[in-house]
């Protein structure tokens, strides 16, 4: 068994490759340029985890975590694009450096490449892989579509905001490691269990990350502490401040939101403290978690197979940055 | 053997329902919109056509219909976006009735849509389909960014433009009638001439398109006749034009290109009057459809099955709207 990093590491020097063709480069180009900007490739070498509880890792393998690193880098350039991001782990993102249009269109052809590389796998395995595929498709694209309609309403229920962040983010590292498992030959029972552990780890990661930048130390966390609030997005902690807090505090909480004084963060935060939110939000993270290691415990393979998952489950959710 | 006025009725029937889940209705809502707008439907009774030279048309060939007109629909959901168009076939755009953001995502699910009805065929099949229907795709998109590419150039070469539109618009054609061959059962070589078939008409088509343009009956051309050149678009008239023009008619045409006089239409003809362009055209379009016969005569498959595809590319090839 391999560790997180070790497979990283071997994730990354195979994936470091032209993934498109050469013309038109006004094209191509642009998608090949998101792909070197890297990140933690936490999904694709999660396939490769998911298959290697099971069987040795092979092509297969390498060709499903591919088209999982493009279909996560495709939902990331139109992402960019829907939010008029500048910026990307502090470089420049595909339409800023290229162009909406041609941004637009990279995403497309990414979309098209993850597909290509999930028609090398094994025939026998095509249908349940693409099954699990598109569907998982289909809910990142309903997440970000709920995220931006939320953006319009006042109040999100706890209920309906989870289900968002599941969408969103959640479920694509959930069939990361499920489309593993079902490349290394796992039974239905495996192949859930993995896919429910990597659901409520994704979770507990997304309720973390609402965590870090309210809560975070300013010393580790790289980006600005406080920035949700002071871009009044929804989060975990604000959706449930505004679900516990008092009449006073709610209508506080109502106008800073209206707001951008430059002590809204330090109010919200107050109100944040008053009202327990950060205690609310570890006991929340922490039963996220649990459920997970449920699922991983109920797995039926041994459990030195498993060491490696439950240290990355510990690795994701104990950072603080 | 049925026309394709027959199959494009049937298929019309049969692809009238939702395409995609109920819920969030704020995406697919947007994602169906576009399906019911309708249009010739040209691409998936391809598929069915290209079927039934060599068998039965079954529900794979459907199925695979479906993902063509799918596909067909992101990618005008998606042009319309770049080219900030605000009608399609005298409708709102997705974009404009649904937000770009929207527009952009629903154009994404479709593509997602469009693979699930691939991922519903025989197994044996699964794999050529996907290749053709994925590089096919690709080639769209590297067509839509050749002629955003274009639009930033003075001067482009017939050659090049000829690939650009055999990308853009021909390729999906030619694919359509491959992949139903390809479910009909058919051996490469067959499948080979029914490509070069479409591919071919396909060009013609785009030749005879650029042609009413410029010198359609006002009675009978749905458009305004002179928008192309109105908009100073490449076409293949233009660039003909400009390829034989002499240099006083090539100078008044370069600077025609910079006004938007009253009279801008009239003299852009007289000048493609004097170049004899129109002559030209019907010469290179005949050009064309001389060669798509000539594949469709090559198709080891009796005459009387190979009617109804000779009757379609003259119908395709003799409107004058």
């Amino acid at each position: 068994m391999h560790s997180f990093l070790e497979l990283s590491a071997d994730f990354e020097k195979r994936f470091d490759k032209r993934h498109f063709p050469v013309h038109p480069a006004t094209l191509y180009d642009a998608a090949q340029y998101i792909l070197r900007i890297g990140g933690k490739r936490v999904r694709p070498v999660s396939v490769l985890m998911g298959c290697e509880l099971f069987s040795e890792i092979n092509d297969d393998a390498y060709a499903v975590a591919n088209a999982i690193e493009l279909f996560h880098n495709f939902s990331l350039v139109h992402d960019d694009i829907m939010d008029k991001a500048p910026l990307r782990r502090g470089f420049e993102t595909v339409h800023t450096k290229y162009g909406e249009s041609t941004a637009l269109l990279a995403g497309d052809v990414m979309l098209v490449v993850a597909y290509e590389q999930l028609n090398q796998i094994d025939t026998t395995k095509i249908q349940s892989v693409l099954r699990l595929f598109s569907k998982t498709a289909k809910e990142v694209c309903e997440g970000q579509q709920l995220d931006m309609d939320f953006e319009k309403i006042a109040m999100v229920s706890l209920e309906d905001y989870l289900n968002m962040i599941t969408l969103k983010t959640s479920v694509l590292l959930a069939a990361s490691l499920q489309l593993g498992a079902i490349i290394g030959g796992a039974g239905e029972a495996n192949q859930k269990h993995l896919y429910e552990f990597g659901k409520n780890i994704g979770i507990a990661f997304q309720i973390q990350d609402d965590y870090l930048d309210a809560f975070g130390d300013p010393e580790k966390f790289g980006k600005q502490v406080g920035g949700d609030i002071l871009a009044n997005k929804k989060t975990f902690l604000l959706i449930h401040a505004l679900s516990v807090a008092n009449d006073k505090q709610k209508e506080e909480l109502n106008q800073l939101l209206q707001t951008n004084s430059e002590d809204k963060v330090s109010r919200v935060l107050k109100i944040y403290a008053d009202c327990k939110v950060a205690e609310w939000a570890s006991t929340l993270k922490e039963n996220y978690f649990n459920i997970a290691i449920k699922h991983l415990e109920e797995l039926a393979v041994s459990n030195s197979r498993k060491a490696e998952l439950e240290k990355l489950a510990r690795y994701l959710l104990q950072r603080e940055s």
